[in-house]
């Protein structure tokens, strides 16, 4: 049984769950709250001195930290994750991309709205994030313009790991009009088998609280 | 035959280009000068759209981005990248925190000094990313304090990776002097068979660059 620990408003979260559900692995999800900050407790430190979710405990007391690592180790030897040498770093090069071109820019931008809630300074930092966030979208649409999915005309873990974030790039004020491969390729992801929305998680999410 | 495209001033460079010879990978190596801006001329864009160095051709035509996934293809069924599901997982764990927590203060503040010559607004660019950076240091301190190396007690390209901007980290400005296990395991990398500095390429560089 594996243990995944996260707060499915973040996109970093929410991409392990949704591969844990696509793959059908059985998981025992914890749902660390980042408004209350729990991420700070000493509980959660212990497992993960960086103070970060998602993470994965692959077994007893082993943690697995980085969202996109634990994509890999989700996917290692399945079909969201290619045999093929080239084509294994063809999808590790869009989780690095996504991580230092994509994320600090789109996923940076919508905390600073929805987390941090616009904060003194927030509209600089938004404006910094503009340009690199939109050349981020650019260079997707260009590959997607000839391209099913990210890699091998196949949805795996590269689709997955830049769905998170893209999906909710107009919450975060990139205009996605611009940019239509992009929307089909959203639509593609949105039709996988498994797929379960951030939305729905969410609404599970509450029904236990509740409960 | 592998070709490699990059500046090895650069630390993201380097890590590939030291991957490729302690692999005894044979390779051709062409020298992108960046303080030249010769990433954006139109022969490399046209092979990299992003415009930017680490660039592998690991086949006829075929380019693969992002230096760390290229370590994870070049490293793949190697002694540098471990077969073992949590293994693996945990190597490509440091790598996401590579490119994520350490590159962009340490590599960032290093590229801002040397790279951009301090142009006007570089102090408070450099002392936004020196809190960051020192937190990327000590989780590496706390870790190597316990462990020989990153990953599985073995060299990895964990290591590769995240040697490239620690032993430039005082260049960056960010002292060492208080993290004896980060500079214990440095002299354990440089000990490793085929380690060459980035002196020793440099001087190389120059060399061809006369005849």
């Amino acid at each position: 049984m594996l243990n995944g620990y996260g707060d499915i408003r973040s996109g970093n979260s929410y991409k392990v769950r949704l591969a844990l559900m696509q793959l059908r692995l059985p998981h025992e999800w914890v749902h660390v709250d980042l408004f209350a900050k729990k991420t700070r407790e000493p509980w959660f430190l212990e497992k993960n001195p960086q103070g970060k979710v998602p993470l994965l405990e692959a077994g007893d007391g082993v943690y697995l930290r980085e969202s996109n690592a634990i994509l890999c180790y989700l996917a290692d030897r399945t079909p969201l994750l290619p045999e093929d040498r080239l084509l294994k770093a063809q999808v590790m090069q869009w989780l690095f991309f996504e991580q230092y071109s994509h994320e600090p820019y789109i996923a940076a931008s919508h905390a600073i709205i929805y987390f941090f809630g616009r904060p003194p300074g927030a509209e600089a930092k938004l404006e910094e994030k503009r340009a690199p966030g939109y050349k981020a979208l650019e260079l997707m649409e260009q590959h997607l313009g000839a391209h099913e999915f990210f890699v091998g005309e196949r949805y795996s873990i590269a689709d997955i790991a830049l769905y998170a974030y893209t999906h909710i790039a107009e919450e975060a004020e990139f205009e996605l009009a611009g940019f239509p491969a992009v929307c089909a390729w959203l639509k593609r992801v949105e039709a996988q088998p498994g797929y379960v929305s951030k939305a729905e998680l969410g609404r599970e999410l509450c029904q236990e609280a509740r409960a």
